[in-house]
């Protein structure tokens, strides 16, 4: 049977760009969910750096049935069975760690791991991981290190993010291991 | 309990630059820490990469006690244990083992890992660990690695080190997530 | 008694430049091979990306005795003992994973990982390998990184592969922690 992680390139089908959110005050998530739905976004990263993500995330999820509402910055179990219990249908971070790795194993809801190198990837993929979060994409090596594993490791699909912008989302979807891209630009404007 | 990792903070609190020091002969160790001191650097990172390093913390600790002096490029057990027979306040590695985090668990004295990635970093920091190295600094991300983390991993603390200079630290040290920055653009001077 | 990852250092002792290759079709192999070593090669890295790659290093490993014929892109257990049966004499990976660095130490076949970071080595020195593959060079830190292991981590050998062309690759060389240096640049032209 396939890993649960795999759910994700069905998950996120039609997705290319995902919007990274960071819910800074109370009652601001439904308005920017709405105004970014209408800009054509049809799945969100809401993170839990502040303490109005988990409220997010619930309103999104039951407010916005179509929309597919994804909980980020998820650091430890507890973060990752909160986003669960308020709807999130994907979890994001930003690394991955045995005890990240562990919960995933045991929820239904799919893990997307953040590595930064072809072990980190590697090691995950012999459990079955084929999406992963390249965190921060900028940083460690972006478009170069993306294509450099192209031809040796083609069965990892990645998802970058930390630094793209809206000019450079398109260079990184254009490669065949990208399933999309996440950012903030279309956040702030 | 905090992790003893945790104790950095306090330790190094007055502390913005920590020249890395490697000492080439006999004699030269008191000299140019005396030199170091006069300059304003409070701290000091010898490394193990010449015989010399373990006779210098030595020296250092016994004739300077107001000097904080580290023990740095330590890379296995053995080393770990006469760094702090020889006096070091602190222990510095180029990045982390198993060998070296069991060695750090049973210490006394405090832990600097090295790190490149946020997975590595994030999985430190399930053991309690939050004071990092980040090395090589300027060829694994450098700034933008840096600036990638602050929002998703606040909790994170850096000194990065490796090809840093004079110019270039002030822009690291500007960052809310590095705590100091290693080097040794002043020590060849 | 030495690790027998450390046995890359006799076998490739008078290698500085390994081509690394992508069988595309049947009967490719042993033209390419002879036009390599006619130009001086004397080492090949013949990748497992295709379902050619195993016929290859058979074909080479019987037609060309002189020829040091290793495989690359090695993933998994499965691929490591069916490239030996082939006749690889050494094994490549793009990285490293548990599975790969248990089959190398019950294997007599000794194996490259890749790394990307110094914790990625360091972990793998404390096993006793000392030679490593750094991938993807050019996108994971390049010159600037293997420099910077220089000093703090003299012990450990990289063979940088990722990006580098016929230009870089002698900058690499010159390097005191490079052993040898993959490409595809002499491949393709």
């Amino acid at each position: 049977m396939a890993h649960k992680n795999v759910d994700l390139g069905r998950l996120l089908k039609g997705t290319s760009i995902i919007p990274v959110i960071v819910i800074k005050e109370m009652g601001e998530a439904l308005p920017l969910a709405r105004k970014l739905v209408a800009k054509g976004y049809k799945t969100l990263e809401i993170t839990l750096r502040t303490e109005f993500g988990l409220m997010a995330i619930m309103e999104i999820a039951e407010a916005m049935p179509d929309v597919i509402v994804g909980a980020g910055t998820v650091i430890n179990k507890g973060q990752y069975e909160a986003a669960i219990a308020a709807g999130a249908q994907f979890i994001v971070s930003p690394g991955h760690t045995d005890a990240l790795i562990e919960e995933a194993e045991q929820s239904e809801v799919p893990f997307l791991p953040g590595v930064a190198t072809p072990s980190e990837a590697m090691k995950l993929y012999d459990k079955g991981y084929e999406y992963f979060k390249l965190f921060p994409a900028e940083a460690v090596g972006g478009l170069k290190l993306l294509k450099s594993m192209i031809s040796p490791l083609p069965q990892l699909k990645f998802c970058p993010t930390g630094g793209i912008n809206e000019k450079s989302a398109s260079d990184y979807l254009a490669l065949s291991n990208v399933f999309c891209v996440g950012g903030s630009w279309m956040v702030t404007s």
